[in-house]
């Protein structure tokens, strides 16, 4: 079993609404220090496949098909081989 | 300046309606081997702020106050300096 950590981000010259939402709650929280929150994306995913090239591929694959929007976000990912007692 | 990257994700215990759609998703364009897919947040914060430690409570603090609900998700952090030409 290979686990997959995905993170997606906004690219940078796209507005973030929500992280700017949430920059002013933390402000109004009394956090001042707060100068940029952005909000991305982590999706983590468990795949029945033994070999890390083999689930690199497949995973970039669901990123640019699925997962991602490559006009407005950027992505990467960490794969992983789960011991077996944890699958 | 000081980046922070954190990692909310729900409790293992608790459903993930999101993952699952996602789950489907994937089946339906052939990934037959997508065992299971959490969605989680990532939140990207950049603090005004030069000691590490100050950041690391700072952050923790927020991610308890404001950021993740401890009743159904967990959360973890990064902290980094940033060089001076990035900010």
């Amino acid at each position: 079993m290979i686990e997959a950590e995905i993170y997606i981000t906004l690219k940078k010259t796209v507005a973030d609404p929500q992280g700017l939402t949430v920059k002013h709650a933390l402000e109004s929280l009394g956090y001042k220090e707060a100068e940029q929150v952005r909000m991305g994306k982590l999706i983590t995913i468990r795949l029945n496949l033994k070999n890390k090239e083999e689930a690199e591929g497949k995973i970039d694959e669901m990123c640019r098909k699925l997962l991602a929007n490559p006009i407005i976000e950027d992505y990467s990912f960490n794969i992983r081989c789960l011991p077996t007692d944890l699958q």
